[in-house]
């Protein structure tokens, strides 16, 4: 799956359709001069994202700098769906931490995560893909 | 998804076989002071990754620095697992390209790509999660 390859680009809001009607993706994130990616569960806030995390790396790296880069994908046999956000993250204060509750971004570990982070993106691009994987049909069934 | 969270730890060959079943993950990697996210397809070769890629950023990134991370998961009901390797990329040169075709590296999306990059872990770590998602179960059936 490469950006340079024949693919459909979606548009903006078919974009934040496919975000909204999704719960996983993957954060990038810089910590100086290391660089992390792990998987969260988000929910979308109007034209931003919302996940909630623990004190940590992730934390850390938002606080520091901010820049991130964000995914979600989705393959269905012969077609796959990627989107990608690249924005700041910053912590919400306690004044705006209600957010996560009206748009019932849940976590989906059972510990305690006080800090919501919000992802504004300044750039958001979504590719669909023709799947080329003939070699899935060389099973032979006996 | 948390990694200060309960969770299990997966030992390194645990991690090494997760990625050994799957072929999509996520690469992360830097140009310069910018930060990107694209989904690609790979195989495993030993204990590296090899994928494919065609000339642009994603190359381009690799060929300056070569730091990236790359994550692979797996959300199935009420359990999650994520791997993810940090370490460095590099553009293998036409006399190692054969490995691509010794792990039948396929490509999934029908267009030349000639470039074979691989991926020399620095760390891997892997985590297995219990997930709660009450709400999956909240809707009523009528």
């Amino acid at each position: 799956m490469e950006t340079d390859s024949p693919a459909t680009e979606m548009t903006v809001d078919e974009c934040w359709d496919f975000l909204a009607a999704h719960e996983l993706g993957r954060l990038a994130f810089r910590l100086i001069d290391d660089l992390f990616i792990t998987p969260i569960n988000y929910a979308v806030d109007g034209r931003t994202l919302l996940f909630r995390t623990a004190p940590g790396n992730k934390l850390f790296g938002v606080e520091l700098g901010g820049k991130v880069a964000f995914e979600v994908d989705e393959v269905t046999g012969e077609h796959a769906t990627s989107v990608v956000i690249r924005g700041r993250a910053r912590h919400l204060d306690e004044h705006d931490e209600h957010r996560a509750e009206v748009v019932r971004l849940h976590a989906w570990l059972d510990t305690a995560k006080y800090n919501v982070v919000e992802i504004s993106p300044e750039e958001i691009t979504g590719r669909s893909y023709a799947l080329y994987r003939p070699w899935l049909h060389e099973r032979v069934d006996v």
